[in-house]
């Protein structure tokens, strides 16, 4: 092993550039880089995406679907590329989504849509915070045009503030188009604090651009009630003989395994109470170029269902917090941009679009889950019952 | 839009069968996939990863380090593999690495190690559930043959056991070698289910493979305490002059704002209170084929740091449940293969040496994004004190 | 054993249906009730605070402090009295409250006052949701006087509405006075429903007037960010000197043992930082008439220290739920309005002040406690360092 | 308002060191004290519960019942005295208990039982902390000796450990006997400590008695997990026409609205997803002696119910974190004494009976208030259908 420093070029996005580092991991570190260095992307298009580019990991990519989606943006039918390396994944959504479509298709809705930074503001004593709050609402408007004077985009929303001791910690809350938003509201809040500092009738002692309450890269119970990204909600009476013919399984059953896991949830003090919602979006997330990471933030959320009295099952999952673009970030790399457009989210316009296909998604990854265990669990509980009972 | 079914084949992972699903979407969606269809891993190797094929998501890779690392498994210096679409991260993670480096490198430890599944029993009544709860354990090493008689590297550790009313929620952890072991532990506890549910003195009257306090590819606060996968520590004495020369900010100024970040992220109930693990997890999962989805349960943790007597930061991650392989899953595709090798990381008895490396990276990327902050900060609150206070 | 019921009067509230009551348990259970029967307070005072009254629990009464108070409200010294059988309870927090005051006394502020009832209601789908949510926003006038014309005292200041699939989960904040303000909210969040229930151009198809997230009588994350009833904060730089002489200890060693302390309470999940805010919340509860329940809610919060420029010790305690009355409720029985009188909380206009004492002696109690722990560590740490280093 | 210390004398537990410090109180803040002063019970009594002895509050005490209880150790019919102040509390706990006893009674069972004192110990890095551990579980015996040479009726069950970077944090579980335990856990903890810090191969550089994840006096979701006292469960069928008779609801009323107030449990982030466990327990604690604040940890718990296949209503509640005891703390003194003895719970061998006691009132407590909700919603609703679907 080494201790050389990777090498720098002129333009560190060129084959060339790549090929070198390439050549220089080789040398150190005795792996051979054949299939890394196999791409079609062009080196030029990355860089705003990657340092030291190397090349690429091909991550497969499989097709799920097609699911009928009644949303307010997504709208019809829907294949839906899914990058994963978990075998049986892309079939067992494509058997949720075949369940859904069925029973008349997914509705969808986003109910909120915000990104934050949380700058962190510290006084001489808890009265002077709470003064500087009073001061702070007051001052909204020129705030305000501070923070957008930065962007063309973001809006400011409002500005959700929680006094601890003498620290006033803030969540600067944002609309950003179809971007993500990290950055953007990272610019603004920056200029907004920068604005505060220089007018805040009350002395700050310390100051933090971020008070860690955006949870950033986390997930939290904040994002869990007030949402960072989308907040989105998929709902679908299932049909009781769709349940039966696709997954030998009933709403009773489903709903009365629910009601224990909704308990191993709470016990557990989970992030979301359903089957696995981490599975579809970060396949989806990989597959459309997302911010890979974000998957921690978007997979928090709630399962809910119940037996309608027609003895179906209206089955729903509600995800606060995802987060996700159609233009910016690794969206507009060539396979990237290639899986959104496959599901017409490719630019403007469309990120509501893309965050309605991910609910969905979930929805039918956790209906598919569900039934695979129950139809086991019946056979299971049948013989436990057999012999006990008997 | 469609609701044509995708196409299967008699074999569905050939080249042909790829490139007719390509052209089949392409058909109904209107989309090219040209470089989705660009790679080099065989269609073969994807049998067992990937349903309804179609070809590839090219994620770039970039490179960082070299860093230092002093594990019971990783020693020496390592050039980590990230593969990200955030741009700036693979740079700051580097620059992280190298503060680490030249304070003499990043001490790690795996300290606990196992993977479960966490099947729910019900009973007529909890005093039932109690007396099985008793039988349960008098009867451990019969559970314990049956669950390994399904798996040559797993080994049974315990059943961690909560009653709630007249359920009995187990957590049946196992040691599982290499291998993530999500599918070996479902085998193993399934198998130990048949066999509980076959021979206890106590009719069980529901039961699921799943009560759901494993929370699979969800964050948990069990997770948090009880740890799925790998718990590791990674800490490192950071010297004051490295912090000065590098980052031009203090032991003193991160300290302090590190305090109010940990109260920040209580007041938000974070699954980690250090900046952003999921980052340096995420791009590291997906170049060695880790499963991608991991990241939400391995993104929990505690950040801790001190100054030392001489001056120093005394800095620390600890990760409780890193979930990662060396083997199995996606860590054989082609590129991931090329990642894991570089890391010498490539095969049987390599999984602690990984996780290891998974712990250097989180403290180096959080580290310097601190820095980062601190350094912003400290020129504001430099401003806002000279304002203030003059 | 027996299964008569409990003998009901005409008059439940005179000397000799208590008397009769307490006959008949004698007989019933064998029990002598004579001290239980042993009281001043008249019956009839109880008659709206508890049915089948058979007399009273002496509770013992200490009086801690006094303690220097520099609030927005309560100014001055104060003696506390607290209701407790835990003994060295009064004594520390006396010693507590003396460190204190001989540091310059405590700043308390109140920088939130509110209680609520949250309301739920269902809709057919969860766009009938989303678009009830902006209906309710654009009605809030009307909204607001239904719920007002319930209550002389009570102002509804916002709706705050969480949207889980085809639910809504609000809740009613509301000022009240110098109540603590459940029975008054309810009755007003009802009104206000029944007024929606009749005018929501969205058809309800589910309603019920708790959805549980005000969590009465329950700790709760919602409630430690949002607030049920006030939030206070109680500061204080301690002084190094009285550390040492009161408490033979240092701010370096109490600060040095809370940053390992805070992060065991991450650990743990805990609903508080501190040390132990609900003693001394109960026992002032107790003695002042308070709902004895609310200590549940009370007792979340942040404890949050710093080491000053000056050496000191800035010491603070952030309690976001005290619910507490001075007019209502217990607080008018005889002995409890002489506590309540001897703090000068007793009526109209004192519900703050009484809060500010509450986090005054909170921060008393959890200083003394953390000196207490840490003077016999110090011990022990030097003879742990004496041994290893030596 | 005064600075004057509060009153000293020989011996502070006589009549007459008690009315020298009311009426050194009534000369500084001007209050009466008479009703204060009104008491039985012995000042000498009082000397291990209270400092600077005043006099008492007079807690008025109801009685719910009878309750028809078929524990392990709670069996037969019980009249249970609960000290509030909040009217109709009473009333609602004894309709409970009605419906409850009507349904043919309560079964409870005690599943748990444990005390806790939390120290922790660092070391120089991680891999001595990992080694700390391994040493500290080889040695086991000795510890569990040292433990135990400072109490007769404690014994040490074993000991949790959590390593967070350098520090390992423990929980060392106790049986208790009837005591609560805390102080006994406490001094053979400490004795444990100092066995530890004089043998520990590692140098322990940081120890505390408390690294606060036992969380005393405080929620948890340790706690919850683990138990903290008496992990208790009580459990009934309640008949379909009891419910439709006492209060004019059914089953799937009552579970449908259950299914809704559980997610909104876990939207708050609730100790406990029922309605009001602190009700009961409060007053059942001040009534009988228990430590007050010890209904924090002792509210937390699951709420679980279901619908029978003969339509009737399983419902249930389990409480892992009961804190209760029969002798010691305030169980002596004359009227809590007395309504332990009413509970034949006075003393030695009783403490799990009172536990259970407990978890059936809570149980009851719960369904009237759930019941009392449901049967003005069924209202509601029914007016809400009506009109909109009408």
């Amino acid at each position: 092993m080494s201790r050389k420093p990777i090498p720098r070029f002129d333009d560190n996005y060129t084959e060339d550039s790549a090929r070198q580092r390439r050549a220089f991991l080789e040398a150190e570190t005795g792996v051979s880089l054949t299939h890394t260095g196999h791409y079609s992307l062009p080196p030029e298009s990355v860089r705003n995406n990657t340092e030291n580019f190397i090349g690429v990991v091909q991550m497969p990519v499989g097709v799920a679907g097609p699911v009928l989606i009644h949303g307010e943006d997504a709208q019809g039918w829907f294949y839906v590329p899914m990058a994963t390396t978990e075998g049986t994944l892309v079939a067992s959504y494509s058997r949720g989504m075949r369940m859904l479509s069925e029973s008349g298709g997914v509705k969808t809705t986003v109910i909120d849509d915000n990104m934050q930074r949380a700058p962190m503001f510290e006084f001489e004593d808890a009265r002077a915070a709470k003064r500087f709050v009073q001061w702070m609402q007051a001052t909204l408007p020129a705030i305000t045009a501070a923070a957008e004077s930065t962007t063309r985009h973001g809006k400011l929303l409002n500005i959700q503030h929680w006094q601890i001791a003498r620290m006033v910690y803030t969540r600067f809350n944002f609309s950003t188009g179809d971007a993500a938003g990290q950055n953007m509201t990272g610019k603004a809040a920056h200029a907004a604090s920068q604005w505060i500092l220089a007018h805040s009738p009350e002395p700050v002692i310390h100051f933090s651009l971020s008070g860690a309450i955006e949870t950033d890269k986390k997930h939290s119970h904040m994002n869990l009630m007030h949402s960072r990204g989308k907040r989105v909600v998929a709902e679908c009476v299932v049909k009781r003989d769709v349940l039966a013919q696709r997954a030998r399984t009933t709403p009773e059953i489903i709903f009365k395994q629910r009601q224990r896991s909704y308990l191993g949830a709470m016990l557990a003090g989970s992030a979301y109470n359903g089957p696995h919602s981490a599975n579809g979006i970060a396949a989806l997330f990989i597959a459309t170029g997302q911010d890979e990471a974000n998957v921690v933030e978007s997979h928090t959320g709630f399962s809910f269902m119940d037996i309608t009295p027609e003895g179906d099952l209206y089955y729903s999952c509600t995800l606060p917090s995802v987060i996700c673009a159609t233009k910016g970030g690794g969206t507009g790399l060539s396979t990237q941009a290639e899986c959104l457009t496959m599901l017409g989210c490719n630019g403007e316009g469309k990120a509501r679009k893309l965050a309605e296909i991910v609910g969905a998604t979930v929805l039918a990854g956790d209906l598919s889950l569900i039934s695979a265990i129950m139809s086991d669990e019946w056979v299971s509980s049948h013989d436990a019952y057999g012999r006990n009972r008997s």
